[in-house]
């Protein structure tokens, strides 16, 4: 199967990530997955929620949106209409998550970091970009504490990179790009370390059921995927 | 290592599931995880959504929520607090997926079905409770609607069930009830067809990374859990 | 006038009043008048409202909601809608106010008791369930916090009960079912303590104003309702 | 006992009734039960809700609502808060419920009467203060559509009025200002039609459980006060 | 060009200005301009907001709101749609900005006043109204802070009236009633000290664009306006 | 007074106006006043909202947010606080009165365009850039509306440009920077079409009140700003 862009069916998209993008941010990344470009601004806090203090352990978290012209047709405001969608929702937790097994708390000391990923435009993969862009913003941040002695060590204990994957007309294909994400039979989102252990899988059949054959193809390619990605990361953080 | 209640690490708890729980609903289920209850009542509309209009085609979907004291404490009502928490939302959006994959929407005609998923008391798995009963609730909703005449022919191209796995202290356990999956590394709710096919398939590693071979026995233990269900549902249907 | 049901007009539905429903709360009851279902969970906190605190006294309230499919034809939930309608916020305040009647506040403490009310089924009268149901909730809930030594002493000084009444066809009937409630000319939830007295009258001209005499036969139709609900609450705590 | 305001128990404050206090509205009225001040405003439209299209019937409804200075102490706007109160909403029903009883929906037409009630200043009795204030703006704003042959007929079938009666250390009482309202045992509010007909009658043990003959007292005293406040509505109309 | 009521082009409308007009509220005045009518309160509370606290200073700040009927068509509520909408925010801010120009936080102390200006009846101008009016309850409410010595002094620097004027016709106009400014082509609010300086200024082009002589014109005749103003507030404060 | 970035005090800082920054929107500019950068995305619509619907007259409007780390510490989003702030409405409001100037409704017919304006780092007058970068975005979209035929001409009829100026410590000031911004006793937004007429001047005393020659000397120096302005936007769309 041809792909749009030409690229080989276990090839990325060209993949950039420019850090200190923004100012005023601890760490800041915008990342780029072809068009699909993500803002990622990591904020320190020197305190923890509420359920958290006295716990000597620190926090990491994550808020995903959208801007209303990122995609084809402009989507009106979470702000506006009052309420955070499902599926925002549903991202932001994946990336905190995500980012929050790179981490050890208790190095992290009773500090706080927020990252904002903020999609301005969108390709398909906006989820995998920005868990990929913020792993880069949280280390810009962690480094920015360790230069103020805000932490007991170097908490981050891992590094993470997602990529997803799915079957379009039979064929498992790695990174896709919007019009290969709503034609996909099934849609794998995996996140994984640095050192190749899976973080988050999730896989969902969009139009048919898969077999085991199938997840297992999809889960090496996306494990390739991770690796390349894990490789840019360094790059970039170098 | 032992289970709390004397369980094989490979077997599911006792599971009941009772039909015409409710008077009003086309179909409803009471669904027994052990101590998880959930009751699933399916409502049919001879509509659809706005989007959807015109298209000869129909929609399932689904919401879950929790009765404020069906866990160990209580928690504040949604409603009361005025939205909807991103847990609710990510669970009501899985139900939905793994119920629109046993339907086909053309034979459905214009109609709608809602599935309500109401958790009236909670011990860990309530979301794979949800589904395994919300499709058999479905199955009511269908046959009524069939006798009704509104589908032309059957739009039930296959049968659901879904069932949580994790590792706890290395050991790969069915089934987690609520103390197993909070001190769960791994966790993972596994969503099949009748004919051992993936809908949905979500692995999270809450204290570390898995590998592949953790998630191969995990996906084992997920797919002999879903059959067993698979096998109880139609019992229940029999 | 014959009733659907072949009940006398001053005739009780069948009443079952299921203590311990719920394995989590210190008291839960199912009750059930016909084909009205509530499930009523009492919820203890060692806290009281920020406006309470110091005061030495403790504070009782409680929260009804129906689940969406509970009716005939699906309602939307207020948690989506996201805001709490009218009818739900009166009939809460309703059911707290006749709770706090049986509650000496200096002898429960500065304790909390949260009574939920949630409709499961709905055949009429679902307030009038809910504080029958809530007060022997409520009773056991005080039973448990008494084994801990929460109170000083007994905070129980009455006990309530409630039953609904109205003009159907020109005749007074006792326990209103659904069809019953959407014919009825004159409407009244009478709320009495074990003892006979009053703690809520709340009396609607649905289609007609009513006069004098048909107030007073409809409070001695809800007194003598109460009295057996009395008698039913007892047998269900013995 | 002795009133604040040296009014005998069964006397009602001083009460003005001011038509026409707004330019813009169909129907207006500034009512005034002593220090109580409600501002109620009819405005008519030419269409019914949604669910009563095609009925070729009416409909009556209110909102009630407060100033925030209207109390001793500033209370928070329900719109800055973003959600309305239960008190608000319980009220606003009970004045909606009040007017309806007065108003034929056929010979009123698919035409509409919102009346607004305003709360300019609080002192006790603002819910009855506000029924007996719209019933006379009703009346405006009927007269204005029927100058205008929106009816066919006169949609008018009764008139109401509302009192709130109350024990106040034993003694019944009529009309309770603030700090009688505050000091009640027992409260009542009775909405009557001018021919003495019971519309509503809503009555709550605040301290201590009534008994029948305590009901019975404030009924009398209510159906009194109400029987004046139609006199003062018919002067005020003339 | 006539105006509608006859007045000359930098002629203002009837101004009244009654004081106390509520018995609660520290400072309150019912302003009339023509047929705009706001109802100003002021009230005192002896704490600042959280940011503020510890600083040794107060605050001052303004809330604007409609009645459903001050207009000519009835707006919904605020409250009843859940949120504030833009001009009403507009509104606020202005005014809140505008009072606090008068005041010196240090002698105020750590205490807040708070002006809600409540429009009861609008005909154009109603922000103007009310910043002028709540200028008069600002004072009421700090002679009333000074009668019980919460202040160090007197906190008040300088006066604040507030006028609309704008370009009708190309006719230069004073204090425009709401036909006028509907017409208007350019729209200005002028806020001004007693000492004839600006506090803010806020011109508009609605129907096209305004050159400088334009402009110049309406500040000459806006600064007229206030001077007026001015002397009425004084007037109503002696 | 020396500025910190050595600017004299009637210079701009460094503008920069990027064209077709996004790929999606109609038009898209990202525009930078020195460290202040603002993405404005034009969406095209071939309907118009409810109430100017068979008008034959179309429609512009805008709106305006800040990431939540655009700033110097984070703010929290509105789409989680769930209602839109004061200042954001405000903006929102007049960026879309100030485009609006530019706009013969007939010329455009029936279609509408909605400016986003996100605001991606802020350094001072974000509102002013806002406006000047959504002005270009909108001749693109217009453009691409012509080449598609939607207008029955050109539809703008002026160009905007707007910038900000204020008094710090006695001096006046073209385009402020945050600290400037923070520090001003006079702030004043200028919004003028390409011939150098005014649409909309906002001055706000922030410290103490301006008088007449203050205001003279600030809007000419809005002026000659939004000259040079209105030059830079010929550039950037030559």
């Amino acid at each position: 199967m041809a792909r749009a862009d030409g690229r080989n069916p276990d090839q990325l998209r060209p993949v950039t990530i420019t850090r200190n993008w923004l100012a005023h941010a601890e760490g800041s990344v915008l990342v780029e997955f072809g068009g699909t470009r993500v803002l990622c601004a990591a904020s320190v806090q020197d305190s923890v929620p509420r359920w958290r203090k006295g716990s000597g352990q620190g926090w990491v978290t994550a808020e995903y949106a959208m801007l209303p012209r990122a995609t084809n047709t402009r989507n009106d405001r979470e702000s506006v209409r009052g309420k955070i969608g499902g599926r925002t929702h549903e991202i932001s937790r994946l990336i905190g998550r995500s980012l929050r097994a790179c981490v050890d708390y208790k190095i992290l000391g009773e500090n706080s970091i927020m990252i904002d990923c903020d999609v301005l435009q969108a390709d398909g993969g906006t989820r995998t970009a920005a868990i990929t862009g913020a792993y880069v913003a949280l280390v810009d941040a962690v480094r920015w504490m360790r230069e103020r002695k805000m932490c007991k060590g170097d908490p981050l204990v891992a590094s993470v990179a997602a990529v997803s994957v799915g079957v379009v007309k039979s064929t498992p294909l790695l990174d896709l790009c919007y019009t290969e994400d709503v034609a996909a039979e099934t849609d794998m989102n995996v996140v994984m370390t640095g050192t190749g252990e899976f973080v988050e899988v999730q896989g969902t059949a969009e139009g048919r059921p898969f077999d085991r054959a199938a997840l297992d193809q999809l889960l090496d390619l996306g494990a390739a995927g991770c690796a390349e990605l894990t490789r840019l990361q360094k790059e970039a953080l170098a």
